[in-house]
Formats: C-alpha cells, structure tokens, sequence
C-alpha cells in the first residue's frame, strides 16, 4: 500500500508517469492531522492543467499534476470527526481551511491559509500552496471535514462515477459561470469555447432553465459535441461576426447572458482565427451582451504569463474595451469557482438523473499511464473528457 | 362587434354566461386612455374564482369572472405607445399601474393606484377593485404598456397558446411560489396541493432544476397527474404521515423546500382527510421542511371568509405552530404573484420548448357556454386546466 | 486555576452562584480537542435566560447559564491552529462545528453536529445541546477556530469591551432582526419591544441608515433609554392603537419594516395591558407594516411552553392573522440570529468609533456575585443590560 | 412666462447662457403627453458635462447642459396622472419610459425607448437621446407619472432643497457605486477621487454604515473637503504607494470594497502625476482591493474619446490588469446609475435629518448668468458642489 505513483511535469509539452512518496498527512513542516488519505478513484485531466503543461507558467519541474480528484478514504486524521474511511468522497479543486473569513463567507477559492503567497489553493498547480497533486493511486486532503463531499450511497455513486467524478471542478465551475452570467429559467446564453468546462457550462445552463444556449468554438469536433445534447453552436472559423450568427439563431445580434469558457490563452475569429488575442473573448462578449447583462467569467486569466503576446501580455495587462462594457452597464465576475458553495445541490441533480454530464462533456476514461497521451490528444482538441482511472475502479 | 358574453357570479355554486357590455376605455368614471380593448383568445378558470364561486367570499352577484386573460389588441387609447392593434399579448392578473412606488419595485401585485380599498388588483375578482373580469369575448386592460408582454411572433405564439395561455397566471404563480422557497439546481422540494396551481409548481420546480418534486394530494386523478411528467406523489388520504412518506421516496423525512398551493380551504389528512383544516397545509410544511429551509405560500389565505372552521377563521386567524417554524429558522413568503417579474422569461422558455406546462397540467380547451359545466367539474377535482376559447381560435 | 464558579438555575426564580467543574476540553464523552478553554472577561445577562428563570421551559435544575461570553483563551487543544493561548475572543452564542451543510452555508444557528435533538446549539441553555453556559469565571467553547472572533488588539479592545462584549448576541441578533426586515438606507422601522434585543435592534438599524426608527414598549425607562439614543418611541400603555401613534410620528399609520423583539412572552396593549397574548406583537406588525414589507422576528417562539396560556400554546401554536399577511405579501424570517454572519463587520464599526452599542442598551458591570441581584432587576424591567465581570477585568 | 434661458455648450472651454425655446411636451416629432414642464428650482453643474464642455466628447455647438434637476411642475400633459401643477419634484438624470423591459426590472440607466442609437438616455447629454438640458429656466421631463419623485411637504422641501437637489443624480450614484462596491456596515472602503460624485459616494458610505471611509485624490482642498465630514484620506500626489498609505490608515494595505468615482480622464499617482493614464485607477483598484471584494464603477467610461491618450482609448480600450482582477475574485459593476432604485429612500434619509450630503459636497449656490464661472472653477478643482438657482428660488 505504502506505494504511489503519479503524473509529473517535466517540462513544457512533458508528463510522466513517474514513482512518487506515498502521501503523508502534513504538507512539508506543516502538520494536517485534519486531513485524510485518499485512494483516487478518479481524477481528471484539466484544461487549466494544459496551461502548465503548454510552459505558460512557471511550474517547477517534477509537479505532480492534477486537481480534479473523487476517491475513498484510506485513513482519517485524528482531528477528523465527521469523514470514516471507507467513504467515498468527491475532492473540491480548491483547497480550503474552513476557518478563515472567506471560507466562513462560502469564498473557499481565497482561502486565506492555505498558500503563503496569495489567497486560495489547489491540488497539483503552481503557484498554489504547493500541495501535492492528485493524478496519482493516493493523494492527501487537508481540512478533510470542511472540504469534502460525500457521496452518500457508494453503489448508487459508483454506477453514475462518470458524471460525479466532475463535481470536483468543471461542473461547478460552468455552473458558477452561468449563475455569475445571471442564467436562470428562459435565458437565452452564450458560452464562449466549447472544451469541457465550456460544455460543462452550457450542460449548467440547461439545468438552470436557460430557454436557449449558444456555445462557439473553432473545432468542428467540439461544436459537435455541444449540439449533441441541444445546444445551438456557432464556429467561429467562419469570417461571419459572432453578433450576425447569433442573430441567425435568436433573431437579434446579442444575449442576455454571457460566460467566458476559454481564457487568456483565446484565439482571433474568422480572418485571423488561430491568432493568439488574449482579450478577443472578453471583448467580442461585451458586444454579444445586451446592456444590462452579466459576463461570468470562469475562463483563467494570470497575472504572469511568460508566453504572453507582448509586455502587457506578460503581466496579465490586456487591452479590454472597458467603454463599451461600461456603456451597457454590463457586471463582470472573475476568479476560481468556490467548488464547496455548490457540489452538494449537483450531486443531487445528478443521483436523482435530472443532469447527465458525462455526456455533455464525453467523457472518456483511461488508465494512469494513459494519462500523457490523454493530455497529448486533449491539446489536439479531442472533443473528450479524460478521466484517469488509476485503480481500474471506474472501467 | 359592440357586443360582448362573459360569465358572471350568480351565488354560490352557480355561474351563468350573460350578455354583458362592451368593454369600455374606462372603469367607471375613471378615464383610462391608456388601456387597450382585446378580443379574447383564450381565458382560464383559476382555483381562487373557486373560492367565489363556493360562497367562501364576499363577491357581489352579477360579477364577471376571469382574470387568467390572452388576447389580441383590438383599439388601444390614446395614451398607449408601445402596444398596437393587431398584437398578441398575455395580461398578467394583476392590474398594475406602473407609477406608484411599488410597481416600480417590481411589487406589481400590491399597486397603490388600482384599488382604493387595499394594495393591488385584479380582472374580476371580489375586492380587487371593481375591474371587469375577462371570461368573456373581450375585456378592457389598463396601463397597456406597462402590463402587456407582447407574444413575439403570431403565428409561433398560436401554435403554443395552450402553454402560453397560462402565462396570465398559473405559471408566474407557481414560479414564484417555488423561487419564494428556494428551489435552484438540486433543490429536493415538496409541493402541496395537486391542484393546477401545485401541477404548475411542480413542472416550475423541475424548469429550475431540482432534482426531486413531490407533490400531495389527496385526488388520485391529480395525482396520477403529477406522475405524468415526473413528479414523485404523496397520497394524502392514507393513514401514514407526511413525514415518512417523504421518508420512503428520499431516505429522510424532510425536504429542502416547500411550497403551499392550497391556501386556506385546506383539509385534515390521513384520517381527518375531508375536514377543513385550514392551517394544516403551513403547519405539515413546518414540520417536513429542514431547519433553514423557506416556505413559499403562494396558495391564498383570506382576511375574511364568512364560512370559516370558526370565529378566528372566519377573520383570517389561523392556528400556526410558529414555534416550531422558528426553532428551524424557517422564512415564510406570502402574498399574490407579480406576475410581471415572472412571465417574459417563461415565456421563453415555452417559445424555446424547453417547458411545456400545458401537459403538466392537463390544459383542456372548452367553449364560452361551456364554463358553467367547467366550474363544476373544476369543483369536484378533474385534473385539468380549463381554457375558454371564446371566439374558436384555439380548438 | 482549577477552581471555577457560575450561575446555576436552581428552580423558578432563583439563579445562585455556585462553585462548579473548571471546563475540561470535552462536552462528556465527546472529545473537543477543537476546543478552547478561555478565562471569562465578560458575560451578560440575556432576556432569554430569563425565559428559563421565570420557569417557562423545562430547564433542568443546575443548569449553568450564559450564552453571551467574551474572553481570553488560556488554553488550546492540539486541534486548534489559528487561535493562540493570549488572544481576545468575542463567543458567538451559537455552537457551531463549521463542517456540516449548514455552517457552510453560513447557518450557525441551525448546526447539525452539536445537538442530538435538534439542528442548532448554544452554551448554557434548555435543548440546546447541554454546553456548560459562560455566566462563571471559565468555560469551554469547541471548534474554536470556527467559532471564535479575535479582537485584533487587545488594549483597543478593552478599552471598548462595554461595546464589544454585545457582539456574542444581542448586537448580531438585533441586527438579523433588522437585516431581516429589510432596514436599509432610508427606512422607516418599527422595532416590537425596548428590552436590550429590541435597543440593540434600534441602534443597528440606525447602523443601517433607517430614516426613522420608532420603538415600542410600554416600560417608561425603556422607552427613555431608546429616545436617548435618537429613536421615536411608542408607549403601548396608552389606549391609543399602534397604526394611530405611528401616523403621530411619520404622518401614515404604516411603516416600511418591523422586527419583533419580544417573542412568546407578549402582553396586550392599551386596555389589555399586562394580560398575555403571545401572538400580539406578530398580529400587530401585520396591521402597521406596508404592504410589500418584511416583518424579521428575532424575539423567540418556542415548541414548548408548560406556562403558556392556552393548550396551543403549550405547543406553541398561535391566533395568527395569516390572511392579513398574505393579503399585504409579507414575508416572515424566523430564528436564531447566526451571530458569526455579522460579528466581524460589527466589530469594525465599534472598533472604527462608528457604531456605539453599549450606550444604547445601558451596559451596567456586576460582578459574578451581583449575577442574582441583576437577574431580578432585569426581570423587573430595567433598562439596562447587565454585563457580569467574573474576574473585575472590566470594570 | 414663455420665455426661457438656458446654458449652452459653445466649443471647448466655452459654454454660454441663451435665449432658447420654452419647452413643450415633445421632442421633435415625438408627443409627450406624457410629459410635464418644469420651471427650475435648483439645477447642478456635474462632472461628467465637464467632459462634454473640456472637448472629449462629440457634443454638438448648442447642446443645452444639464441633467441634475429639481423643479416645480407648472403644466401636466394630458396622460399624466398622478403628478399635478404645483407639485416640487426630483428629477433622475436618466430618461426613462417605465414601459420597456428594463424599466419593468428597475434598469432606468438603460430604458429601450428613449434614445434610437442605445441603451439609456439623459438630459442634455451628447449620444443621450436629444433631450434638452435643464441647466435653464424650465424644462419638459417626459414619462413623468414614471421618472418624478414628488417631494412631499414643499415647506419642510425647500428647507433642505441644498440636499434634496442631490437627488437627482450624485447622491444615487455615489451610492449605486457604494452598493455595487458591496459596502454594508462595518466596511472598510477606497473610493478613488474627491470630486462632487467621489464625496457623495464617501458620504453614502457613511450612511451605509462604513466603519472606514478613505477617499484619495490629487486636489489638497478636495481632501480637506473629504475630511471635513469624517473620511480619512489619500494624497495622490505623494510618491508613496496607494497600498502603503491605506496600510497607514487601516493596518494592512488592502481595503475591503472599492468605487472609482474619476472614470476614463484619470491621471497618474506620485511621479506621475498629471500624466493622463486612464486604466489607472481601475488597475490601481485591483491592487488595493482584498481577494473577494468588489469594485463599483460610477467613473464614466467611453466608447469613444476624441482626445485619448492613444489610438486604443479614442475607442475606449484600456490596458486593464485583468489577470490580478481574476486572481483576486473580484466583480466589476459599471454602468449608468439607476437613480429610480435609490432616490425615494435616498429622500427620506435626507428628510429625516440622517443624511447631510449637500454639506459633504460643499453646495454652493449661483445664479444661471453665473453658470460659465461655476464651470471654469469647477474645472480647475474647486471642491464645490455648484448648484444654479435660475428663479432664485434656493438662495
């Protein structure tokens, strides 16, 4: 049992699998007698995560990968009451103290400390708080009473595993998005990117009502995808505006709601599509958006970004058209979902098969050492969800 | 065209359908030249005329009944500017002015300005300010700009009017009632009343994604009813409480949400089943709804009901174990819907097809001469919706 | 230092000091190595101990009382990171775990690991958990890293502990009260009864920018306490009703929001002075507030009441005039305040000089011995708030 | 009485008093019988017509100035009703219809129907609709059932008409900036700028219950102004950090909720000082702003500005630090101020003698001839708030 091996960066375009320390409950000097072992039962492969991978941050070398965590419990520390090995239990991306100002107002993605150098925390990424990431057979979590999910009836988990493994991050992460955007019963919505927290957005639309949503993108696969469970799609390859097309659809240039599902790492559309423009997506959001409207935005933005585009870039300083925005009154809401505000109500929708995920987002399960051709293919565009299966639990 | 038939109040148990007068741009002496005449496309009977028609109300003989209203705009006033002859629209039950204080609030069922004895009005409903009630061929709206919500284009709107139709009323009623107690993504809810007011409630509740509607009754028609689009149900009749009936569909006796959509006719359950109870819907709802959980009461309660259980009733007070709704911290939303918050997006989400209330409560479409028979059957429990469709526009 | 004393409840109107246990980081068998022990600095007398006291609930005899407690922490059990022997901390009166649904939520006063009876705790009170109160000269409080707010220096602190010893309960509680109600900028406010709840609810609702806040009560120094502070007052002796001496003040007999602090133990007004009517001060908000208005009922209602003067009310069931409610579209916030939502910001406005509780509410020091004495003057109708100072730190 | 004078933009820098029409109940071809005329009590010189007449807009020669209003209704069109001859009323610097969707939802800064080119309208503003400015004699306000708040007692009115004429725009939007900024008792607030708006906006703090207002600008009389009423406060001009001077006032270098009340013509801090940068302040916003806080943003921003700094702001694009925003979890709200949601409560502060913003801002009254005058000291940064007084009916 005392093994443990894990998918480790080793350099922009490199992951491996490697042998690595079984975990221990304390990160470093720092003692987590309230923390728990996991056996991961599954974890997923991230779109933030490729950011890494891609050498857009400045990750060590040797980080040990993954966020996106669902296992059962090995071992509890002896400050935990209410979590009992053998539970099964989905893992928030954000790691959280429960303890501080923000967690007790529910903003558990600012954490105040659980990272020395700024607020909030995550499993296996850079810059935040250096805990140990979990694509991997074991991982430990901290403040295991306050972060974790469980899922009440393993059986009845383990035969929907493929949809509740996404609770750890992208479904409320799109949710958070759409209800940051004001989605609600009979909007009409336009997600921009349809990768998996982009499909996992709009599959959270529809749950919250929304009477129309729109998803765009580049890749022909993805848009697929998106029409797959209802969605309208617009690609965004083609040299038509994005207000023309959603006027084809709607009837009028603009919706009521908007999210932005894609992030600094954005790409022109029509003549200059796959021309890095780390602002186009904020932007051509605020000319969708009706006055009034809200924009979530999920979609990362850095404050550091080594392959920025140029010297603002670099620094996250991006040229956004604020006058427009301003002039339609528009509200604006960024950063890191708190994941803890709202896996609970989505695990019910899911065991009560009112919400299919899985499918929305494809996903698709592998092995652990299947994990680097996963982020290889997913850096292609694969239209697919990869989750890691390390114990051959979920196939 | 200057003639005009509605259905008028006539004493308990008894509604006729009588020549009445053409509507005028008028309410009396009051001048309202901003209000527009419509022919009737179609019109519903609503549980509360009920509560008239039963002799539970003060109503005067003669009234003309009907405030569930869609039409086409045949004149408008003068003062009318964003409403023209020829459109479609959906007339919210409340009249509201769109001036005073609250209306500007978005409180459009409590306005200062349409009825001198109380907050708020309504089309043909006893101390709801004189205005003539619209179950009838044409009916007289005021405030036509502010009230209306314009069906976009005719002939989609004609082919979803069974569903549109409910918009005036129903629809909005038990949106609210079911935003009132919190109902949101994965939201475990219990509807009372099968009623279709509660069936409304109930197909809201799913519009916003919850993941479990259970719904009570104690007419297995209505029941079987709920079933119909995917409710769980809750027979009433049987001798086995509230609370473990809860039990065996979730796994615990409670909810999270509850909503009252049978208002102060209310009767005994189990063995009491038949007698008037008329707190036992607000007291079941305190004892099965979780502590923290919101109650929302859309289903109405009077300030005077000459056959009240007892003196106490008949003025409007009720017997409530407030105690125990405050040890759970439970939060209690009464009153009429503002239907003009509600209605545009749910329209919407008709338009889109993403909601299909007419099945959920089983709209069933009868002539003007029809009505009286509709009461009737209304009264003894069908489990339908009844739309007049006076002028054959919609059979 | 292992000697302890506090307030026992030893029958109907008696309350002795006695010597009793020094705490011990357990509530009996339950290990509470989250738990702090803190030499007591401050800790009032609440007009909801008084409930007990006048034998008005099933409390048991010896029952330690006190649920308003600052300190200082002497001792940390090895659970504990954030909180340091040394510190200054304001209890909140709620016990709360800071890892079920509820706490997350922000629901403190409804937790679910701290009660096996019910959804809620508080220290030194009937049913609600058996915590050891704080009226003593040491006491336990668990999950103290959750639970407790650090005064952040402590000569600041002290120098403004009159204030900051209302922060364990009333202020929060009279501001949820107010919050509740929907106070805000501009407000015109009624606030039910001029005990410290209802004082502390008028200088919140100050705190909040009301325009006008009016109290009621029918105790003449109360009433001069709340005007010496800014408010309008209403003696409810005077057999004029409450509409009409509202209408005195602000021109109409109606106000915008009203909070009831007073509770179960209400008494008629004008000529049914003195005479118990438990729903009175709920029925008469209904006739004063606005239609559209929130009534927030901070004031206590309870399951079980052996003095209460009806057989309903020995359940806690009350006349309550439901149909006015709805008829105006009021809505109704129950329950304990959940103090760790506010105290935080509550602390910055006394610390900032903005926000000056004690003058309100007429903070008078005892000592520990002095508790009975100031049992039986509050219970006489004293206007003031007697804060005991168990190891002369305060005075 | 039909003739009228009023102040007119003439050319950058330049702005004269002419002879111009008197007002009807139309604007152009467009009746507005539901309009009314004003003869002018008070009427304020704001900030953003200093944009107009400093050059960076493209207001024609002849726009008539001014949208802060307070006048006396002398003529009712015939669709009004519930506003009558002789009535003293507040007018919101927003034209709005109450007709359109966003009326309905409280959105009057972005009314449907009043401007064909956008969202929102105003009086006497480039790009706003044409409406003629009220910097005159009389006026005609439309929609006026809708858009006036009626002052209730002319008498007790005129008393504090130096308050009340605040009503018509900077006191709702230093407050709307409050709100967005998430400011509620307790709060430690930035707000970025001591201009008329800057200072209502630190006063509306106040009444919101801040525990900490800082107010930071570049104009020493500006802040002796801020100060004057209990702020604390920035000097820009200091080559010492923003972050390090709040850390001097508060103890940490953050704040918890921040406002820009400058907009797009900011200019640098420190050594830069003087030199247009106009992303500064928001970019400095975000620096200062603690993770989890929010940032109102009444300041005006463009769409396009023939005198900005680059090609990039002419169009209103701003080199925005997005990726420390995101990083921080902060909400951005801009937009036009619905004055409509606030003024009616803002009134009742001000009546009842809790709120004295006319201090705060330094009215100062003037006549209209003297209206050129009070523009060029005001743009050289007088700390004055100019209120003309065209009947001479204030002073």
């Amino acid at each position: 049992m005392a093994s443990n091996r894990g998918v480790a960066y080793m350099g922009p375009g490199k992951v491996e699998v490697q042998s690595i320390d079984f975990p221990k409950l304390a990160l470093g000097s720092r003692k987590c007698d309230h923390g728990v072992i996991l056996k991961i039962v599954s974890t997923n492969i991230c779109g933030s995560d490729q950011h890494m991978v891609r050498g857009r941050t400045t990750a060590p070398l040797g980080l040990i990968l993954g966020h996106e965590i669902t296992g059962e419990v090995i071992e509890a520390g002896r400050d935990v009451e209410f979590v009992k090995a053998g539970d099964l239990v989905s893992v928030p991306f954000n790691v959280a103290c429960g303890r501080c100002r923000n967690c007790k107002e529910g903003k558990t993605g600012i954490c105040l400390h659980v990272n020395p150098s700024r607020a909030g925390a995550a499993y296996g990424y850079v810059d935040m708080g250096g805990w140990v990431g979990g694509q991997a057979e074991f991982v430990m979590v901290p403040y295991a009473d306050f972060n974790l999910l469980r899922l009440p009836d393993k059986a009845r988990a383990m035969a929907k595993i493929k949809d509740l493994t996404l609770l750890s991050d992208i479904i409320p992460t799109g949710f958070h998005g759409a209800v940051s955007a004001g989605v609600a019963p009979g909007s009409i919505v336009y997600v921009a990117g349809a990768g998996p927290v982009g499909l996992a957005c709009a599959a959270c639309c529809q749950l919250l009502g929304a009477a129309c949503v729109i998803v765009g993108d580049m890749i022909p696969e993805r848009l697929a995808q998106a029409r797959s469970f209802g969605c309208e799609v617009i690609d965004l390859r083609k040299d038509v505006t994005l207000a023309e097309q959603i006027e084809q659809i709607v009837g009028i240039p603009e919706v009521e709601c908007a999210v932005d599902c894609v992030g600094f790492e954005a790409r022109g559309h029509g003549k200059e599509a796959g021309v890095e423009q780390p602002a186009t997506v904020l932007n051509s959001l605020m000319s969708v958006t009706q006055a009034g409207g809200k924009v979530g935005i999920p979609g990362l933005y850095v404050t550091d970004d080594p392959g920025g585009v140029d010297q603002a870039a670099k620094t996250g300083n991006l040229s956004i058209r604020i006058g427009l925005g301003w002039a339609k009154s528009h509200v604006f809401t960024t950063g890191q979902c708190p994941v803890l505000r709202y896996h609970r109500q989505l695990m019910h929708a899911i065991l009560y098969e009112k919400f299919h995920p899985a499918k929305a987002v494809n996903v698709t399960v592998i092995s652990l050492d299947q994990a680097p051709q996963g982020y290889q293919d997913f850096d292609k565009g694969a239209a697919k969800k990869f989750v890691i299966d390390p114990h051959k639990m979920v196939a």
